[in-house]
């Protein structure tokens, strides 16, 4: 059993990081919230960091939900359809995401890079391979958390300069913010009951179930351990529902300074702030 | 300046793990060959093992050399095409490679799974992001070796199993074997040079020049450290020439118990035996 329900990890105003279950708070801590258990009430500010210090490596299925596939065009997937983003590409819940020239780069608006997704994180908590139909993939799990996997619209979106491959598309660094709230299984115990929602500059671009999902964590986790060890730390994008930039008419591209946040129901929100370094 | 020339690694009678500078040979050292400079002269038999004990990402080049590009049928990219094998892939050079029943799953033989691709593969020796013009990139490389990029043919050929995504068919456990020396860049000045040789059972499949690469070595690190962090201990395969057995005709797919060897001059070989798991 998870010795944790809804953990945080924060430096205090000292420097110090440490970990924290957080009590009653769907939404951004502030030094206002009440922070229970092992954590001593904070008089300063704090600094709520990404859940975990360090991931292996970043799987997303791509093309999960129904909507989603149906609005990109594409048929439902047969298995789950994978990718990685290097390790790198993780980043904390408030983090400001650095945006590459190598990003946009040859986009003729030069204004214009990113897609952003919201979805439904697992983070693995214990290392496996080849479970069986007799193991409980849920059992390998350390917690949900909430994720935008962002992608440059450029390297991703024309085949000739990607040959279709995703990854290299969604692995500039800190592509991949998560958090804020690392919630146990016994927290979320059916994940296709929460809600997502995702707002741009305030603006709401998706709200919807996490209901539709083509396969469900269960199923993801096991394909990801076919003949192969999903390390603990591993954090899986579960992939996202209807709505993303990409297919709004005209695409909804970010541009500097954009505020992409993203909300699931019990887990909070988090909230990226894109920074063009150019 | 590389404080080696031809590394090895390798595993005494005792079982310690050494490093140790090879003399004079090409090929798989035995006992019968001498190591020179820190190590001692072996009495017993020695296991050479994968030249790095550990990667944080194994990342391949697709459709690198144009004969390939051709064969295959695909335009020559425009960039390089790049897709990811996770970590715990990689492998040593005589290693045995376990084929999992999921790598073949639903193949109606039953008795065929695999692609082989030898590769020339660099192993990055500095980390690095954002590379400039004024920057070399062979400065971050520890050295070169030789690889096996394997692929399970089931889970990479047919697009509605993989959404083409080609990581997944390419990330069973120790689908990457490397080695047996790890070259510094001073023994290999110019790796478009190099001969590369891969037999199945002894008969020759691809001999071939490394020199149609479409991207050469230093293009190749540019392209990965766009906006990204390139971690030291990273392995990048660049791709494979011609010949490869899934274009062949009738293809020339990997049964229980074939032996791979793959072959680049300077560098050694490397011969792995795939063993059924089933």
């Amino acid at each position: 059993m998870s010795k944790f329900q809804r953990l945080i990890r924060f430096e205090d105003p000292q420097g110090q990081v440490h970990y924290g279950e957080l009590d009653g708070c769907n939404y951004r801590p502030t030094m206002d919230h009440r922070l229970g258990l092992a954590i001593f009430i904070l008089q300063g500010s704090l600094e709520v960091l990404c859940p975990i210090p360090y991931t292996p490596i970043i799987i997303g299925v791509g093309l999960n939900y129904r909507k989603h596939a149906e609005e990109a065009g594409f048929p439902i997937p047969k298995y789950p359809v994978t990718f990685t983003k290097y390790a790198d590409s993780l980043a904390g819940p408030y983090e400001d995401i650095p945006i590459s020239e190598d990003a946009t780069q040859l986009d003729f608006e030069h204004t214009t890079y990113g897609i952003f997704q919201g979805e439904l994180c697992i983070i693995i908590g214990q290392t496996c391979k080849n479970l069986s139909p007799a193991d409980n993939p849920l059992d390998y799990v350390l917690g949900y958390t909430a994720g935008n996997d962002i992608s440059s619209r450029f390297w991703q979106i024309d085949r000739d300069r990607s040959g279709g491959q995703h990854g290299y598309a969604k692995s500039f660094d800190k592509f991949a913010p998560i958090g804020p709230v690392l919630c146990s299984t016994s927290q979320i115990p059916d994940p296709a009951k929460l809600r997502l929602k995702t707002t741009v500059n305030g603006v709401e671009k998706q709200n919807t179930g996490v209901d539709d999902l083509i396969f469900d964590v269960s199923a993801i986790i096991r394909h990801l351990t076919r003949g192969r060890t999903l390390r603990a730390g591993t954090v899986i994008m579960t992939g996202t529902p209807s709505g993303v930039a990409a297919f709004e008419n005209p695409p909804g591209w970010l541009k500097d300074g954009d505020v992409v946040q993203i909300e699931i129901s019990g887990i909070g929100s988090i909230e990226n702030r894109m920074v063009f370094e150019y």
